[in-house]
C-alpha cells in the first residue's frame, strides 16, 4: 500500500489550530510563508512514498553486514540511492543554521519531515536522524574552528554524525563511564574506549563519519560531573587520514535491521574537546532532547503508517455480516470495517495519532517561538513548555504509536503476523524507540525529578496557565467540562507530587509513569478540544474539507469518551504511592 | 538463565486456595493426591527447564524448512529428541481418557504443564498441544471405528493431530469454507481445498498426521450450518498409503518460527466423516474451547518466564544509586531493582502473571468438577464458570501476557532488543497468541454475543452468584470494599449491555473489548482477595512458606491499588456506547 502523507491533517493542525501560518511574521521564519510550508509538506510526502517506502521491507530482509576483515559495514543495497536522493533534496539541510549551508526554516517543519520518513523507512531515517543532533551540538558548543570544518559537510548529509555515550556497563548512569581522552601536544586528545549500541557507527552511505564522543579527562570527578564531549572524525578532515575510530561488530537486533547498531573501539583516535572540559553533559543534552523529540516522532511515524495499511485492509477484506444489516448484499460478506469491534481498534488508531501529531507539533511550534519570537516573555514561555513537553512526547509517542501498530496488526488477524505484510516489521521496528535516548522510565524520571522542580515549578505553571487560560476564554470549549476534569486530575497528581516527593524522593520515581501518562493526555485532550472547536466553527461558515472537519468533531467525542477517562486511573494509582512497590525484600521476588 | 518452574505458587494456588486437594475425593480423579499433583508438577518443571528450554533459541534461530520437490517441512534440528523425551516421559496422555491409553488425571494438570512448555518453548509445545484437540474432538464426536483407529496413537504422541479451519478467503466467518467433501462408494469421503495456517500441517516429529478438516458436503447450505468435519489422515491407517493432503508451503512468520505453519493441499484427500453431516460447527468447538485455554495458558507461560528474565537482569545491573540511599555501597552502583520504577515492571509484571495463573487454574478447577463432580448441580454451576471464563482466559491472558512480556523486555533497556537475551523472541512469539484460535476481538464478541445470553443469562448469574457469595461468606476479605466496588462495575455494565444489546447489536459490539476485560480484572480481584486471605491466614498460624504468603499479601495490595482501578475507566468506556465508533462513514476516515 503507498503512504499517503497525512498532508491534509497537518496543514489543519498548523495554519488552522497552532497558528504556524503566521511564523513567517517573525524576523527568523520570513520564508516559512504558508504556501512554503504547504509545499514542503507535499514534497516531503512525494518524497516518502516514492523515494523511501520502497527501500523499507527490503532493508529489513537484508540487513546491514559487517566485514571483520576491514571493519566495515555494509547497509541495505537500496538505501544508498534513497540517501542520496534524500541529501540532493536539501532534506537534512531543512531546519540547520542558514550560516552554515542549512535553510533555517522553522523545527517544526523537521518534526513533519521526520514523521513521514519514519513511516516509510525508520532504519533509513535513523542516518541523518543522528546526523541531526551532531550538527545541534556542534553549533551550540563547538569552537568557531570546529564548526567550519564539520557543520556544513554534516548539513548538507555529505557526512553523517554519531552520538557515542553508552558503553557495556553503563547506559543510563553516564557518571560510570571508561572511555579515556588524554591530552595530545597538538591541542587534540588521544580516545581510548568502547562505546556500544552506536547508531550509524561506522557505514557505506556517507565518505565520512563524525563521532560525538563523550569521555574522561585524566584526573575528572567519577561522575557526570566529570564528562566531556570530543569530536572523534573517522577520516582526519584536514590530512584525509584514517582516524582510529573502527567497528567492533554489529548487534543482531529484533528490528530496524537497516540501521547499523555498532560496537566502536576507539584505539587511540585523534579528538577535538567540544565545549568545556568536565562540560560534556550539558553538550549531550542539546543532543540528546533533540533525539528525544525526533523518536517521539517515529513512535507517531510507524504508528501512522499501522493505521493506513489496517484501514486498507479492513476496507477490503470481506468477513461476517455487519450486525445491523448487510452493507455489502452483493458480496459474500461485509467488510470488516462495518463490526464495532474493529472500528474501536480502527478509531483507537487515528484519533490518538492526530492527538500525538497534534501534541508534537504544538511542542516544535512552541519550540520555533522559544527560538524565533521578539517577545522574551513568550520566548522563555515557550522554552518552558518544551523542556517540559520533551520527555512527554518522547516516552508517550513511542508508548502509544507502540500500542497503536499493534492494534494495526491485530485488524489483519493473522495475515499481521506474516511477513506478507508490513504489520510485523513496524511493530518490530517500533519497539526500540520506547527505549533508545533514555528509556520512557527514564523520561518520566525527567519530568518528574528535574523537570518540576525546575525554576522552582515555574515550566509546569506555564502549562497550567495555557490550559487554564483556554478553560478562561472559551467557554463553548468542546468537552468543555471532561477537559476541566482531567486538568483537575492534573493539577491533584501535581499537588502529590509537590508535598510527598520532597520528603521522600522514591514517592516521586513511583509516581513518574503514571504522572507522565496523565499529563500527556490531558495536554492532548486541551489539543483534541482546540481541534474540535476549529472545526466546528469552520464548518459553520463553510463546507470546505467537511470529512476532515466532521471526523475530527467526532474523533474528539471518541477521545473524550473512551481515551480521557484513563487518567481517573492514573490519579488513583499516583494517590496510592510507593508502598505496594517498595515492601519486597530479596526474597520477595521469586517466593 | 534456567527456567525456575513457579512450584511453590502453584501449589499455593491449587491446594491452599482452590481446593485442588480434594480432587481425589471424586471417583474419576482417585489417583490425583496432593503428592501425585505435586510431583507432576516438579517433573513438568524438570521437563521444561532441562529438555525443553535449551531448544527455544535455536529453534527460533533455525526455523523450519519446505522442500517443493517433496512437499516436506523440516523442524529445527533440536526438536526432535526433546518432543521424543516429551511423548516419552506420557506428557500427551496426561488427561487423556484412560480407555485409549490416556493418565485419566485433571485438566487442571494439563494447564498447568502447558504454562510450562509455553515458558520455554512456545513453538514445540505447538505439536502436542494442537494434538490435544484433535484427541478431543474424536473422542466426543467420533465412531468407535474412528476412535480405535486413532486415538491411541495421538494419546500416545506417536502421531500429532491437526486443526485445518482457515482458507485464503475467510478465517472468523467459516460459513464461506470452499473446501468439499464427495462421498465415496465405501463410506469415505473425497476431501478438495486448500486450508491455511495449519500448525503442525506437516512436518517430521511423528510417522503419520491426523488432519481434522472443515469442509461442505455437496448441497449443504452456505453458512455454518452446513458445516462438516473430517479426519484426513497423511498416511490411510490400515493400507499405509500416502493420502494426498500435501504442504504446499509455510508461512513468514513474525515468530513462532520452529512451529511449521502450513498452507495444506487437500488434493482428493480420502477422509472420514466425524459426527453427523453439517455438524461440523459443534465438533470444531470441541477443539476450539479446549484450544482458546491453551492459547491463555502460552500468553501466561511467555509472560512468566519474561518475568523470571527481566527479575534477573534488575538484580544483576548496577546502574545509578537508590533514592533513598546507596543499597550496594561496595559496588560502582546499586543493582536497578532498587528503582521505584523498575519495580514498577517487574511488579506489574509478578502481580498481573500470578492473577492470570489464578484465574485460568480457577477455570480449570471448574473444567474438572464440570465432568468429575458427582452433584449435577455443582456440575453445571462449574460448566457455567467454564463456558463463560473460556473466551475471558484466551483473551486477557494473550494481551496481558504480551504486555507482561514487553515489560520485561522494557526492564532490560536497549539489551531486551538484542538477540543476545530472550526478550525480543518471547515478545515476537507472543504476538500470534492474541490473534489465533480466535482474534481476541472474537473472544470478546463470543462473551457478551453469546455467553452473556446462553440460558437466559444463568452464566453470568452463576460467577455474580460466586462473587457476591464470597462477599457475604467472608466479612474480613481482604481489600473487601475495592473488590464489592468491581462487582458493582461488573454488575452495571452487565445491566447496561442487557439493556442496550437488545434493541442494538452494534452496541454489545462496541462494548465487548472492555466488558471482557471488566469481567477479567474483577475475577483477578476476586482471586486476589483469597489469596490475600488465605495467605493472612496462614502466616497466623505458622512462618512456613513465609517469603510467598508475605509476597501474596502486599501483591494483592499493588493489584487493588494499581491495577484493579482500570475498571473505572472501562465501566465508563462501555456506557458510553457506539456512537463515537460507529459516526464515520467512508470518507471520514482518511480525511
Amino acid at each position: 500500500m503507498r503512504y499517503q502523507a497525512p498532508a491534509n491533517d497537518l496543514r489543519f493542525l498548523l495554519f488552522d489550530v497552532l497558528g504556524a501560518d503566521k511564523l513567517h511574521h517573525l524576523e527568523k521564519y520570513a520564508d516559512a510563508t504558508p504556501d512554503l510550508i504547504s509545499a514542503v509538506i507535499d514534497e516531503a510526502g512525494k518524497l516518502a512514498a516514492d523515494v523511501i517506502q520502497p527501500t523499507n521491507q527490503v532493508g529489513d530482509r537484508e540487513g546491514c553486514q559487517y566485514d571483520p576483515e576491514t571493519r566495515s559495514v555494509t547497509t541495505p543495497e537500496a538505501f544508498k540511492e534513497a540517501y542520496r536522493t534524500f541529501v540532493e533534496g536539501g532534506w537534512t539541510a531543512l531546519d540547520a543554521p542558514l550560516e552554515f549551508g542549512g535553510q533555517g526554516l522553522p523545527h517544526t517543519l523537521k518534526f513533519v519531515v521526520d514523521e513521514m520518513v519514519c513511516s516509510t523507512n525508520l532504519s533509513l531515517g535513523m542516518y541523518p536522524g543522528l546526523t541531526h543532533g551532531a550538527i545541534s551540538a556542534l553549533h551550540a558548543h563547538g569552537s568557531e574552528t570546529l564548526k567550519q570544518t564539520y557543520l556544513e559537510k554534516l548539513i548538507s548529509g555529505e557526512w553523517t554524525g554519531t552520538m557515542c555515550l553508552t558503553e557495556p556497563q553503563c547506559g543510563t548512569d553516564l557518571g560510570m563511564i571508561r572511555t579515556r581522552a588524554t591530552p595530545n601536544d597538538d591541542g587534540s586528545y588521544n580516545i581510548e574506549g568502547t562505546k556500544i549500541w552506536i547508531t550509524g557507527g561506522e557505514h557505506d552511505l556517507v565518505d565520512n563519519i563524525v563521532h560525538l564522543v563523550l569521555a574522561k579527562l585524566p584526573g575528572a570527578p567519577d561522575t557526570t560531573k566529570g564528562i566531556s564531549l570530543f569530536v572523534v572524525p573517522k577520516f582526519l578532515p584536514d590530512s584525509g587520514e584514517r582516524n582510529a575510530a573502527f567497528c567492533g561488530g554489529l548487534e543482531h537486533k529484533m528490528g530496524i535491521k537497516g540501521s547499523a547498531t555498532c560496537v566502536m573501539n576507539f584505539e587511540g583516535a585523534r579528538g577535538w574537546l567540544v565545549g568545556e572540559a568536565n562540560d560534556g553533559m550539558r553538550a549531550m543534552f542539546t543532543m540528546m532532547n533533540e533525539a528525544r523529540l525526533m523518536v517521539g516522532m517515529q513512535g507517531l511515524g510507524l504508528a501512522e503508517m499501522a493505521y493506513q495499511e489496517s484501514l486498507g485492509f479492513a476496507r477490503e477484506r470481506l468477513q461476517s455480516r455487519s450486525l445491523s444489516g448487510p452493507k455489502n448484499p452483493q458480496g459474500p460478506a461485509d467488510p470488516i470495517l462495518v463490526h464495532p469491534d474493529v472500528r474501536r481498534m480502527l478509531m483507537r488508531q487515528k484519533v490518538m495519532n492526530e492527538g500525538m501529531r497534534a501534541l508534537a507539533l504544538f511542542t516544535g511550534h512552541q519550540l520555533d517561538l522559544s527560538v524565533a519570537h521578539p517577545d522574551e516573555e513568550i520566548r522563555e514561555s515557550a522554552d518552558n513548555l518544551v523542556q517540559l513537553l520533551t520527555p512527554v512526547v518522547k516516552a508517550f509517542l513511542t508508548d502509544e504509536g507502540y500500542n497503536n501498530a499493534n492494534w494495526g496488526l491485530q485488524v489483519l488477524g493473522g495475515s499481521g503476523f506474516t511477513q506478507d505484510w508490513p504489520l510485523e516489521q513496524l511493530v518490530r521496528d517500533g519497539r526500540i524507540a520506547r527505549i533508545y535516548e533514555g528509556t520512557n522510565g527514564i523520561q518520566a524520571m525527567d519530568l518528574v525529578g528535574r523537570k518540576l522542580a525546575l525554576k522552582g515549578g515555574q515550566l509546569v505553571r506555564t502549562l497550567f496557565g495555557v490550559l487554564t487560560g483556554y478553560l478562561k476564554d472559551q467557554p463553548e470549549a468542546p468537552f468543555r467540562e471532561e477537559l476541566k476534569s482531567a486538568i483537575k486530575s492534573l493539577e491533584q497528581a501535581t499537588a502529590w507530587l509537590a508535598t510527598n516527593a520532597p520528603k521522600d524522593p522514591e514517592q516521586a520515581g513511583a509516581a513518574a509513569t503514571p504522572y507522565l501518562r496523565l499529563m500527556a493526555l490531558t495536554v492532548i485532550g486541551y489539543l483534541w478540544s482546540r481541534m474540535a472547536g476549529v472545526a466546528r466553527k469552520k464548518l459553520e461558515n463553510s463546507e470546505e474539507n467537511a470529512p476532515l472537519l466532521e471526523a475530527k468533531q467526532v474523533s474528539a467525542q471518541f477521545y473524550f469518551e473512551k481515551l480521557l477517562p484513563e487518567i481517573q486511573w492514573l490519579l488513583t494509582d499516583i494517590q496510592s504511592g510507593k508502598s505496594s512497590m517498595m515492601a519486597f525484600s530479596d526474597d520477595h521476588w521469586a517466593a
